[in-house]
């Protein structure tokens, strides 16, 4: 099997955009990408393009809009295609451009994400992000994906004695990660007593339990690892990706405190890598609620199953600590943007792992493995990617 | 590289199924395909799974069916992904299965597609139908998938002499060879009297000019070439893959008799089968409209362009003749359940390359190597194959 490294990276602000359509913030991610390669790419050497989006919403391009976009980059003759698993379709992409570039078949793929969410009213959107949910048991019967996940952190309040406290702790340190990313959508910090105050969304979550609705894309040139010396003198090894699925519906799961579809696909690509959590320096995990994260942390293996408090209360999550998450700010500072959310996670770590992350305190110092997990709706599907800095 | 093959297919009657949702529709074509399976194949053996469907139409599932889908097969954990590139989903299905089976990665995995298109009311139907064409500069200004071809039709007839007629000798071919076909959703034979003068759609267009609105679903079983063996008998090759998309708006082409995606994807099947049109013995291909099947004939080199009519004229693409086209009705008859259309491509290729296409008149006889062909849209995306007969 080849294996796979990535050359390039770019991403817009992830945030409100009124005056940018889809076409407009992919391509804005893409020449962001196309810069970030050092020396020797001419965009024309791309054979295919594979363009994460859920943008079932209002009346966006609905069908075919990988095409459309690299139309409109000036590339209508690669291979487009669209990858849609909902919140993961950013991951699922990279996922099915790695095993491209694996296959022998191609030299570099672009894998890319967008979503604009930002234009759909909130009713709308409500139904919107719920078609990733089952739509005969969940949707259509009036759940949401804040109650779902709710009904997570309820489950693990009670069989662990998680604590409101440990929720509002994720969203603490994510907003304080997300101040020092010019990319992130809330470059704001907050604090205790705020977090635990905001609206009430849905028991035990408030407003600062979940994270926004975004406008935002993100690319990924990824190539053999081979020829990746071609194109920079810093690559990025992707060492491991794996992927996997479960029950959309939670009422069909085992255990409502952790996502199968994490584990599976983390057990994937640690085994591809050859290493363990234990070797992560950081990672990226799908905090797209607080919980989110917290679940995250056993399923990847970063701390026993339900134990993750501990990890929140010693602050080892948290950068300057032991294995930081979510540097970048997380869905819940940086922004959600679906489609490009997965792509983005893996624009953040191409930068650490570069030593490009400059600004303030962010860049992680002395990292050599990293980790990305990106969750489609409530755990529906799941990609764990295992990233390693190449020679300097 | 490791080759790919195609050990199992099923697939339903396309057709009008009011009682049965996405999720009976697949469940029937995926079961159809596990029965098909010569020996030795359990279900759990899978590892991934690619699900073509558009479906952004009315109140089915709109975000990650293809986890729903494999969940309610019983395999709720597999890495199961959403492909969509419009009326090629099914292809990019197959393409990227066959991709993630060459990268040396997995060993078994499942391509397939699902559309429930005949509970959507016309309306809605034809707009949801339009949203894979530019939603900008073609959906939104009023254009039809039908008024798009129906150009591309016009544009043939001046440049090249196509007669009304011709466009009709396709419908009535395709129609004939559907009556053979138990899977087919018209098995009714046409007259010229009668396909020249049914309601008229968009001049030169009538109705027996336009595939239908489809209910069904298909799937495709594909293994490393190294193991088909242990599971049958008669594995069919995949001996070549090739994708490519163009811009979706027509007006940005620089030509309309002709779909650039179409060339450039069965350029990159017939290199990497290495062989040539001249070496093709029967083929599916995309007759969404009339014209298509036309186009497709100039655009796989099974003629030179603009003489495709000859072809016609001449019974080459008939049962009996030299180079049978649609010998399953294509979608002018068979039907045209969007995402499920390059899947059931495939599936009838299977049948007819293992000798099980026995009623009636339909089976072709010593063939050896077969193509199909699946195109998104206007020509926004196409995928094209190359299959090869396996020892007996």
């Amino acid at each position: 099997m080849e294996g796979v490294a990535i050359i390039g990276a770019g991403q817009t602000t992830y945030g409100d955009f009124p005056n940018k359509g889809i076409k407009e913030l992919f391509a804005e991610a893409y020449f962001e990408m196309v810069q970030s390669v050092d020396y020797g790419f001419e965009p024309q050497m791309l054979h295919s393009a594979y363009i994460g989006s859920l943008s079932t919403g209002s009346g966006f391009q609905l069908g075919q809009m990988a095409p459309l976009l690299m139309g409109h980059v000036g590339l209508p003759h690669v291979n487009a295609v669209r990858i849609e698993n909902a919140c993961a379709s950013g991951g699922f992409a990279i996922y099915n451009a790695a095993c491209a570039i694996a296959s022998g078949k191609f030299d570099l793929v672009l894998a890319a994400g967008v979503e604009k969410m930002r234009d759909v009213s909130s009713n709308k959107g409500r139904y919107w992000l719920g078609v990733s949910g089952d739509t005969e048991y969940e949707r259509l019967a009036g759940s949401t994906f804040a109650g779902i996940y709710a009904l997570m952190a309820a489950r693990y309040m009670h069989e662990y004695g998680l604590k409101r406290e440990h929720l509002s702790m994720v969203a603490i340190k994510n907003h304080r990660h997300a101040v020092a990313n010019p990319k992130a959508q809330f470059r704001k910090a907050i604090t205790m007593e705020q977090a635990l105050n905001g609206v009430p969304v849905a028991h035990p979550f408030n407003v600062w339990d979940c994270s926004p609705t975004s406008d935002g894309a993100a690319a990924v040139l990824l190539c053999r690892a081979g020829m990746a010396k071609n194109f920079t003198s810093k690559p990025v090894y992707l060492r491991g990706f794996g992927a996997a699925s479960d029950y959309l519906a939670i009422h069909d799961r085992d255990s409502i405190t952790s996502l199968a579809a994490t584990s599976k696909a983390s057990a994937e690509a640690y085994k591809q890598a050859g290493i363990g959590p234990r070797d992560i320096d950081f990672a990226e995990v799908h905090d797209c609620f607080t919980i989110a994260e917290i679940l995250a942390y056993g399923d990847l293996g970063f701390c026993e199953q339900g134990r993750a408090q501990y990890l929140l209360e010693e602050g080892i999550t948290q950068l300057g600590g032991k294995l930081p998450v979510n540097a970048s700010g997380g869905l819940k500072a940086k922004g959600h943007p679906i489609g490009a959310t997965g792509c983005g996670m893996a624009c953040e770590i191409f930068k650490q792992l570069r030593d490009e992350a400059k600004e303030d305190t962010r860049q992680i110092k002395n990292a050599r493995l990293a980790l990305s997990h990106n969750v489609g709706g409530s755990g529906g599907t799941a990609a764990v990617f295992i990233y390693e800095r190449g020679g300097q």
